[in-house]
């Protein structure tokens, strides 16, 4: 038997063990949504989520949601109401804004490679876009021209420092995203001299990060080297974008992020941060923190058999849904997601089962060698932690099979 | 500077320096398709391929395509000249081969997780459906009536031996592939005696294998295997399906296959054969092997930037059209694919940079610190051995960015 990850602590059984999302039987909304496979995305917890980090963070930091991590149309329509804007990376996502109805709301454009009729979509769009090097601030600028339009531009900044297993090491490494910390302050400069509408710089550190302490040192020096960019500029930051980064429990072990404790942590830094500081909207953009935990994927079982003494339940799902969960398709033994028996939620484990998908390949393992209640084909299995950077961040075309379908409750 | 793959020797630059795929210039070719990023597929390479293995390969054995590996219709519609039939896995492959006008070519429908629509859609168009348990043999069976045809079923056994870094280990490994070696004759007396059209057996045992002892150790365990599955039935196999697994270099180091070797080692084997399969239909199925090579990713330099004394090459295409040479976005270090500067394609190494692509991750990197001629935007990247699990294999959906085009030239 190995582990599984927890279940997030927002699931429970309706008098029939039925597993129930949003206040829902997991059966009917199955029957609503015309079958499996299926994201279920409940908006309590998405709503819940923010509502607990707005009012822990310090009075009018920004939160924007991370587009990527689940563009699912009814999902940023709902997020709409609650966050203070949206963070793209494309052209694409902009149009994804767009049919969800918040063509209106704040927009930052991030992102390495973006090309010129991107630059131009997002400038048009009033987003604030966030440079990645020299050249595309040229090339945004130019953009900006062609449409008559002030571009609002901030700079992304290469932090100099990392975080490594929870330890923060100084000095800066290359990389694509953003130009060196050293040069932000001319770049800056330039931008002011062009005439442009400067919003401040964005720094991003973590990624699918789960240390509350190493988020806490990030965010201070982020702010540290923010203020040094504020210094050598003379100006204070229109706005200071501290990234995101924040990750939810998938594995066995993982624990959830404090924020709290990095709340109060931010507020201290704050309260004896940078002068130049002091004016500065502070940002945090969201995407895997907010709406992992609100997705759950179903998936039914279509085959039970035995081979070498072992169990198999193929399902009729797999990682062309859901390829994180299952070890991206590479190897197995990075870890089980948490997973149930949808229909017997509350009952106690009966057996050790492999759970598979559909694909033709060993690796399409949502969970290796499971203890779970017993299963039969017609049951569904539920894969939690499953609603950021699942159905869009998964080879939805491997091997030409069906999407899995999506809704919001 | 880290090594990459090997570029397939079939390509070569005209007297500008042009990379030329299938006689044409590259860019020309992208041109005609309408932009990057682009995925060719060179057919002659594919027909080389083919012709190369049918001609060492024992006289009969029977060749089949993956369709998995690439379902492009303009490329299935060609391979439909040279193979003996097509594997598939899933309904939406069935439709592929519709649409590719290929509908009455034989057929053979593989994988676990049939749902019972696509067993009947594969009854219905004669497909031999390959069936991995017993319960799929009943579902398959109980389809069938529901039609009124008499199945074609083979029966897809988990073979009793493994291949590990190259040597052949006895004794099976649980699988939700195929039947227990112990029980596949008393599951084919089963489906005799309830009367349908038995089509032999199916036994997979390597998969992306480049090691050419290894496919002869299994080639020789797959007859001896299925030798004895035929006596103890008492009659000899229709058809033996000895899957396929061949892969194609992309990593440096990496040799290809010695299909002459295998063959000859094949055809000694056969002489030497059971009794049982003297009369047997052998058969390949094979994808990675015959397209692999034939494919060339095209994607354009959108950005040049320098970052602590590195520089980076910001592409226009990503892990999200091709992730398998990203490390599936998972980690830098797996080694680098084959790659060129397609309009430099001959010229001598300048510098050394790293070739990331655009998704707003540190791991979408195509080429980890390699020697090229200089590039500047507007300058195309090719990368190699990308036509085999490429486009459809990808997470086409991350970041709502636009897919590659295809085009088979």
């Amino acid at each position: 038997m190995k582990p599984s990850g927890p279940i997030p602590p927002y699931f429970a059984a309706d008098t029939d063990g039925q597993l129930m999302i949003s206040g829902i039987r997991a059966d009917e909304i199955i029957d609503e949504a015309g079958g499996t496979p299926l994201f279920v995305y409940d908006n309590n917890i998405i709503g819940g989520q923010f509502a607990r980090l707005k009012a822990a963070m310090p009075d009018g930091l920004a939160i924007y949601y991370t587009v990527s991590a689940n563009p699912y149309e009814d999902l940023l329509h709902f997020l709409g109401r609650y966050v203070d804007g949206f963070r793209i990376v494309s052209r694409g996502e902009l149009e994804r804004l767009k049919a969800a109805k918040l063509a209106g709301i704040p927009i930052t454009f991030a992102g390495p490679g973006k090309r010129d009729d991107e630059l131009e979509a997002g400038i048009s769009a009033g987003a604030t876009i966030s440079v990645e090097s020299e050249g595309e601030a040229r090339r945004a600028i130019l953009a900006a021209e062609r449409l008559g339009i002030q571009p609002k531009l901030a700079v992304r900044v290469n932090p100099p420092f990392s975080i490594e297993a929870g330890k923060l090491t100084l000095g800066a490494c290359a990389s694509p995203f953003g130009i060196d910390a050293g040069r932000a302050a001319s770049v800056v400069q330039g931008l002011i001299e062009a005439g442009v509408d400067w919003r401040g710089v964005h720094i991003f550190a973590a990624a699918q990060c789960l240390d509350t302490d190493a988020l806490i040192q990030a965010h201070k020096a982020i702010i540290h080297c923010a203020g040094d960019i504020a210094d050598k500029l003379g100006l204070p930051l229109p706005e200071l974008n501290l990234g995101g980064g924040f990750d939810v429990p998938c594995l066995h072990g993982d624990e959830p992020l404090d924020i709290y404790r990095m709340a109060e942590a931010l507020h201290d830094t704050l309260c004896h941060g940078p002068e130049l500081l002091a004016t500065t909207r502070l940002s945090l953009e969201l995407g895997r923190w907010l709406v992992g935990e609100a997705g759950v994927y179903l998936t039914r079982i279509l085959d039970r058999t035995e081979s070498c003494g072992e169990t198999f339940l193929t399902t009729d799902g797999g990682g062309h849904h859901l390829l994180r969960a299952t070890g991206c398709l590479l190897e197995r033994g990075r870890g089980n997601y948490p997973i149930a028996i949808a229909g017997r939620y509350e009952d106690a484990a009966e057996e050790v089962v492999t759970v598979t998908g559909c694909l033709a390949t060993p690796h399409d393992v949502f969970g290796d060698q499971v203890e779970l209640p017993r299963a039969e084909p017609g049951d569904v299995i539920a894969i939690f932690a499953a609603g950021a950077y699942a159905l869009t961040a998964s080879p939805q075309g491997w091997e030409s099979r069906p999407s899995a379908r999506e809704i919001l409750v």
